[in-house]
């Protein structure tokens, strides 16, 4: 009778959940948690293993839609978006304790944390090769996303988004369009969210000069010279990016970019330093992006003497601890896990360098589509996002305001301006979350989870976060 | 015997601080001030009477230097700038106790700080006419300083300097032209340092509208059509000054200039509000400036219910304390002090549009020269004031950095980034003060205080301010 009712319900896809991925016991919680989670291993292709950490809802599980995240790099985990940004588990202490997130995105909904592609973090090839394109990397993504549904079947026709950010920008739409073509397994799949996203290489930086400009980090007279040397007077416009070929505009745009050596590049207006024994995410990403776009990496200020605002590698030894990685179901075999991985970057080819193509697809399926930006990031700047939505010409819906402010609404002040946001036909929106640097759970976790909670209700996004209903 | 001394010390001019105009007893104290200060008033012309509220310096006032402090509007009062800024004096509890300012610029240097022209705060004119011309305050600014220097003939020959900011912009360069010919009150004459000056109003607005889509504060779709419309194609470079005649453009530019309606355009960053009730500076500024460009006002968001993050109107409470004005000596005959004045701004007349020609003088004269901006202003651009120093065709001096930090030195993070720096021949300099606003010594008051110790000093502006010798 058992058996029976056992068969019948793997039948109706209402259980499935896997036992053995439960986390039962995490190391260092400092409370008990009010939703599963799981952590194992999804299979990519016949030799890549890609480990998943997955949090259900503290809501309603059963009902609450599923939301993938994706960190970008490349080579970047999505265990630091977990612990770092969005995920309910915050860690402390040097990696001792663990306290519970409060603007967690699983407060409404199943998050699913995935490692990608093979080489990141937990995540592994079995014959060691991880050399892989934008394209492997969205089908082993897509072929882990079908394992993730062979394995919890209750969350097969669930409500379905695809979140990331920085290279995300890239995998999530490459993702999105193989996600489309598979109405079986994903047959609600509803938006996309792409936070401070890498959609257009070239644009990134033709437009990363003036911004500096603009942020007092050239000086005139050498933005004048570029304008003047290497795009007939005018900067703005310019093919900045084709002028990386020739030596002489390529020396000088090298110099201008050198505007934030002594900054956070993702944050302009922090005024703390991160760990300088480069593990971290911190000094990955604008080095692949650097490295994508044929640059050479940028020269920081030595930090050796800097003092640390925070405990900058807590992520990294509370992973790293034995008893985590047991209680994650992590193989002993594994190696250290880092937060970026210089091994997969240093092979990975990059073959998108502008998403166009994909958002048209995306859009033209109904799937709704959130671009967001950090408005004082460098790496990945707002003027490429906005100037990427903009050259897709669809309707500006809404008011003639210029800027329609959206508004954090919680504590005081309750009005203040959470940034800007623009909508166009097509449910795609465009919203700059005000003073927040390229990692927008991390700088502005409140803002950001009422910006993906009204995204995914289809609310207003300056409705405050209501986990009633 | 002690007649014929007092003579000889007045013959010597060592001796001459007005007793009538100390300020023996101020309210609210919570502290014993060590240094000497007089309020009273010097006479700017037949008709005119500035107030001024003179610091002594709280280290060796004989031998410190004098610095004059001058605030914008045109209208503001400078002694929003001592109890708000720079002075000693900080005003807290709804105007019922005063602290001590631990960044006070009269830590090490005589500060004066003079309300100017007539009809801002406790100055008037005897006939009630307070139309004035940018000529006319320079002259009465000046004639108000001799007479400064007649009543303490202590500090004639002092090493002097002149600071402000924001209209000082023009305040200071047409005033310095005078005081430079005056080699018998001013032979010592040693410098000027302007603050998020408006030392180039069509460049300013020019400036402007890039700046703005650069921190995602003017859409991508209005921005392209400007430059279209407008400005043949190209927005930098663009005369959008002198596009306010033409109807189309003027539009076009008011609604790109409304992109801060939401936000206080004084710092972008900034996340409370003020007092809704129109006497503050933070309304001021931004309106005279787009009144001298004969552009509307800009229709900030109805702030009624939106909460003050601070006791805004301690300085307008305290002022107008009947005890206070008794012991900073302000006839019981004026009217309330305000902060700035709508009256004075709505007569005064702009006439220096562009302080090229002054600034010229004055390099020309040795007089060494500081150009600082709080780098999250959008009322007074750091563009603008960059641009500004650019086109004085002045050598570069120091190394090929494109941007040469200055970093505060003194608390935790010790070496973080204040800003940034750049030295022209001619004892030029151009520094920003990252993440600061308009108003530097409000908003970054250690690092200001740095700023111009240096400057004075004629040290590295990274050194610690030393008040040893």
């Amino acid at each position: 009778m058992r058996l029976l009712l056992l068969s019948a319900l793997l039948f109706l896809g209402v259980v499935g959940a896997p036992n053995g991925d439960e986390v039962v016991s995490l190391p260092g919680l400092s409370f008990v948690p009010n939703f599963k989670h799981y952590s194992g291993y999804l299979q990519a292709s016949s030799t890549k293993y890609f480990h998943y950490w997955f949090t259900e809802s503290s809501r309603k599980p059963s009902l609450d839609p599923l939301i993938l995240w994706l960190n970008g790099g490349p080579g970047c985990s999505s265990l630091e978006g977990l612990i770092e940004e969005l995920g309910p588990f915050k860690v402390q202490d040097f990696g001792k304790t663990v306290y519970l997130n409060p603007y967690s995105w699983n407060s409404f909904a199943n998050v699913l944390f995935l490692e990608s592609p093979a080489g990141v973090g937990f995540s592994y090839s079995v014959d060691g090769n991880i050399t892989v394109s934008d394209d492997d990397v969205a089908l082993q993504n897509y072929n882990s996303l079908v394992q993730f549904i062979g394995k919890f079947p209750e969350y097969k026709g669930r409500d379905f988004y695809i979140t990331g950010e920085s290279y995300g920008g890239v995998y999530l739409p490459t993702l999105a369009v193989l996600i489309l073509s598979d109405k079986i397994n994903f047959p609600n799949f509803k938006g996309m969210a792409v936070g401070n996203g890498a959609v257009n290489f070239p644009n990134n930086y033709n437009t990363m000069v003036p911004l500096y400009y603009y942020h007092a980090l050239v000086r005139d007279e050498l933005y004048q010279r570029i304008a003047k040397t290497c795009c007939n007077g005018h900067i703005e416009g310019c093919d900045i990016f084709g002028k990386f070929s020739d030596p002489t505009c390529r020396n000088l745009i090298i110099e201008a970019l050198n505007g934030t050596n002594d900054l956070n590049p993702y944050n302009l207006y922090y005024t703390c330093y991160y760990s300088p024994d480069g593990i971290s995410k911190h000094a990955h990403i604008e080095k692949a992006m650097r490295r994508i776009a044929g640059l050479p990496v940028r020269t920081a200020a030595p930090q050796s003497t800097v003092p640390l605002c925070a405990q900058t590698n807590n992520t990294y030894a509370y992973l790293n601890r034995a008893d985590v990685r047991r209680a994650l179901h992590i193989p002993s075999s594994l190696p250290l896990w880092n937060e970026c991985s210089n091994d997969v970057l240093n092979v990975y080819k990059t073959t998108h360098f502008e998403m166009t193509p994909e958002f048209e697809k995306i859009i033209a399926a109904g799937v709704k589509v959130l671009v967001y930006n950090g408005d004082v990031d460098t790496v990945c700047n707002h003027v490429m996002n906005a100037q990427f939505l903009s050259n897709l010409n669809r309707t500006i819906l809404g008011n003639e305001r210029v800027n329609e402010p959206w508004r954090f609404s919680g504590e005081t002040p309750e009005d203040s301006v959470a940034g800007f946001q623009l909508k166009y036909s097509g449910n795609v929106d465009f919203v700059t979350v005000r003073g927040s640097g390229h990692f927008v759970p991390q700088d502005r976790p409140r803002e950001a989870l009422q910006l993906i909670f009204n995204f995914v209700n289809n609310r207003d996004y300056s409705l405050a976060v209501d986990l009633t209903h």
